[in-house]
């Protein structure tokens, strides 16, 4: 099996998406999660161009890392000056890597009008910032700035740049695909090139973008050519389209193509690890990525469905297991009853797929799914629906009323929200009052001081997330919202939602689902022998 | 050039991803958007399965379309009855399209084993069923279920499924990569032994998903080994992870390998098409999507920025204009000075790159960031942050309070919250209500009705984008959201943020926000030659 060394990039070339902003802590986490994986490098900022990438290198020394190695990034010395004179180079050497990688220009247009230098001034600054880093003793892996538009535009004068860099004792040379232009052949032939004429002194990387759809094939398609090197972004997110996608190219690679990236034990954390890592960033892992996607093993089609149940095999290309993934069903008009019928036989086993209460379920899902609920995503409230369908369900609670204001300025700091509710049980009112920095806080505070009298495990409910979709945006403040909350009581977890033109109503809706959802499996447990 | 013919099926294949369902009428809508682009093929359902699917292609009938042609899907015949008797064939040949769609099984695991048919059997349903259909006069063609995965299993069987397909008269053979799972260099030897075998009689096709993140490259890479017809879906959404970015594949091939998929003058609407589609579709598009993201052409890094502003070419595949698209310059920590100073400039001229103001305000950009302002999507609000920074700002109002109200039950029917509120505009106080169906649309009714009488124009805003986004949700109720207002004059338009606890103040602060914007501007325009 041969090996494939992985630089990951999230915190330099990714840090450069849009609404992707690190602080200092959340860049020591995601090097957590990325040494957990096991990548080799991990590419963590630039020391020269931003103060808190500096102060991230000096608290990052004091790290113990399992496998990977933190590596600086900078770029070659200015032209006009040595390489010890230069402030950016000697923010690099400060971070005290082991390795350092150094971007250069190999298009020859690059180096005239960006840099302004000279064509042999620019092979100079590339062989001295290698040579000067080498001799300080770092390893240097060197960054072919857009290597494959130079290629085609000067094959001889990219060569040489690449050249200048191994006499400077570069140990990798990474061709970056920087524009994303590039097609799959023009990318094979280039790094075919590269490989003979340098793979037998150095490493030959890749590093590419997504503008045309094609980082993750680029990527493959050089490593079949001889790259041994592959620079990403785990979540392959990036200035522009991205960057090449890791967790796919990992996967792809290791899973499919015989070659070792990561230890094979460590290839099913890559769907947790990746979810972690998006949590870091704080953005939403995009449910259809390969292999670690919400949806990546998600069935919909009701034909499909029922092969799947019958062998995973038939629509499966891998088990979603092998990269810690797991196998979904969703519901949707095209849906076989299969599915549903799974999913309702979980409460009632004497319900069978011709039950006519199948079709008043369905029924009934489409048509709220016509005002905006969305319940493949909502499990506590999909099971309330079918309760109340089947007449497994009784309500814990009358609302009289509940009202719920917000003033500014405030009365107390912190305190936005008011909440008053007035609910009925067994004919006993009580009203309660709730406090907090926002309606749905201040409601959910009311109503479990309301019913934790006659419920008292009411207060073991948690909410853990929290979700608000506007979702015909286009009516502006008038518009319908979806409101997702996920509850947990600490032994297992579910999801409920409410859709309203109110905010407020919403939440609430979500609210009362979450603690019935709640009461209810309290009993089934408490009583399961007699249910 | 070389052509090839493209299948859009948003409206079949596309259909089953995710939260994605639409109605007769957006099917209708999207047709018009295809047609316009140009696709060859729109696959606009399975007429048998569903009987939403059955209306749309009787209304489809009355039709205009300018190039594309819609077509239905359905299955091979049944095992155990004949074409005639088949009520999915009879429906298929009710939407009465010239062409249609059918797809057979050609892995011979899928054969016995979902099908439970023999496989001579099997190879009878595909004869039969093309034949059967090529009589009634329909152009037939035939999509090879899991062909890649069959031709790798039992290569002599996969390529028999197709014969009877081309023996029963079907005119395109279409590989379906149904699991995903395939390499690039796997499909592109199964596709070229398909054209050298049968490329002479018929045309071949390629479809593909993207479950290995490969779905363009076996496409393109398909194209390229003989196939002229290419199954997708515009904005390659889908079951899992989704289906070939048709958008990319256009572009790609007729941008950049010298194909004809639609007419060149169509390429300059993609963008637009792509946003209407997913307008329509009611998904955001992806930001990050190649030739058509939001993102495809934006720029935040300071480094690159420099460089594209010296030279655009440095660091874009393609100019922006030419698939409808625009690059956009986006402000972040590593920014350079450039940028921000050209956004200053714009309202101060007599700034430059070292004034020591813009320190102050890249300082306060920071801060707000942190506390989870995004100013990249928010020009509005940018442009009143710098304004105060240096002096070019004065309140237009003071706020006394304001208190909002949600009550249920209603008191009256879509009337959820009542707002008060009390401002005071050169000594002049004045309080005013509002109500409507959410606590922002009563704030801005209330707003609007303290202000009109000093600011008349205020009655000309229009708001006509509302977005939440809950920035740490793992605190549930209690999180920080951040609202982000869009708004129109008619003339132009701006969108303003708020960030708070409270998605009350969160909308509140974006609504003062775009009121102060639209005021400044009238003011400017007023006194355009005394300013």
């Amino acid at each position: 099996m041969k090996n494939v060394e992985i630089l990951d990039s999230t915190l330099r070339d990714g840090s450069q998406g849009e609404g992707i902003s690190y602080s200092v802590q959340d860049k020591i986490h995601i090097v957590e999660a990325l040494d957990e994986l096991g990548v080799k490098y991990i590419e963590a900022g630039n020391p020269g161009s931003n103060p808190k990438d500096m102060e991230f290198f000096q608290r990052a020394k004091e790290l113990k890392l399992k496998t990977s190695e933190i590596v600086a990034f900078g770029s070659t010395r200015r032209r006009d000056c040595s390489c010890a004179e230069d402030a950016n180079l000697q923010s690099l050497l400060s971070a005290e890597t082991k390795t350092v990688v150094i971007f250069g220009k190999t298009w020859d247009f690059q180096a005239t009008e960006i840099l302004h230098a000279s064509l042999e001034e620019n092979l100079e600054m590339i062989r001295d910032t290698c040579a000067y880093l080498t001799s300080r003793g770092r390893n240097v892996i060197f960054d072919a700035e857009h290597f494959f538009t130079g290629y085609k535009a000067n094959a001889e004068y990219a060569m040489k740049a690449l050249e200048a860099a191994v006499v400077g004792g570069a140990t990798v040379l990474c061709l970056c695909e920087t524009k994303g232009g590039a097609m799959i052949s023009e990318c094979a032939a280039a790094v075919k090139a590269v490989t003979e004429k340098f793979g037998s002194a150095v490493k030959v990387g890749i590093h590419t973008h997504n503008d045309s759809g094609l980082a993750v094939a680029n990527s493959l398609v050089a490593v079949e050519n001889g790259a041994t090197h592959v620079q990403g972004v785990l979540l392959g997110f990036g200035e522009r389209t991205g960057n090449a996608n890791l967790s796919t190219i990992i996967a792809d690679l290791q899973l499919k193509m015989g070659y070792k990236c990561i230890e094979d034990d460590n290839i099913r954390h890559l769907t947790p690890i990746c979810k972690r890592v998006a949590e870091i960033t704080n953005i939403p892992l995009d449910t259809g990525m390969p292999y670690v996607g919400q949806n990546a093993f998600t069935h919909k089609a009701g034909m499909h469905i029922d092969a799947v149940l019958k062998n995973p095999f038939a629509y499966e290309h891998i088990e979603p297991e092998t990269v810690g993934n797991e196998r979904v069903f969703l519901m949707s008009e095209v849906a076989g009853r299969s599915m549903i019928i799974e999913k309702i036989q979980k409460f009632d086993s004497t319900i069978t797929k011709s039950s006519p209460i199948v079709s008043d379920i369905i029924k009934q899902v489409k048509e709220l799914e016509h005002q905006g609920y969305q319940f493949e995503g909502a499990d506590g409230s999909f099971e309330l629906l079918v309760r109340k369908a089947i007449g497994k369900y009784q309500p814990f609670f009358k609302l009289h009323y509940y009202k719920s204001t917000d003033e500014y300025p405030l009365i107390e700091k912190g305190l936005y929200s008011f909440a008053q509710i007035k609910i009925e049980v067994e004919g006993n009112t009580r009203l309660a009052a709730g406090e907090g920095n926002g309606p749905v806080n201040a409601l959910d505070v009311a109503l479990r001081s309301a019913l934790k009298k006659f419920y008292p495990t009411v207060e073991q409910i948690h909410l853990t997330d929290y979700k608000v979709r506007v979702l015909d945006s286009k009516s502006a403040t008038a518009s319908k919202v979806r409101v997702l909350i996920e509850s947990t009581d600490g032994s297992s977890t579910w999801t409920t939602m409410g859709v309203s033109c109110d905010v407020v109503e919403a939440s609430w809706l979500a609210l009362v689902d979450s603690f019935e959802y709640k009461l209810i499996k309290d009993i089934e447990k408490k009583y399961q022998k007699l249910i």
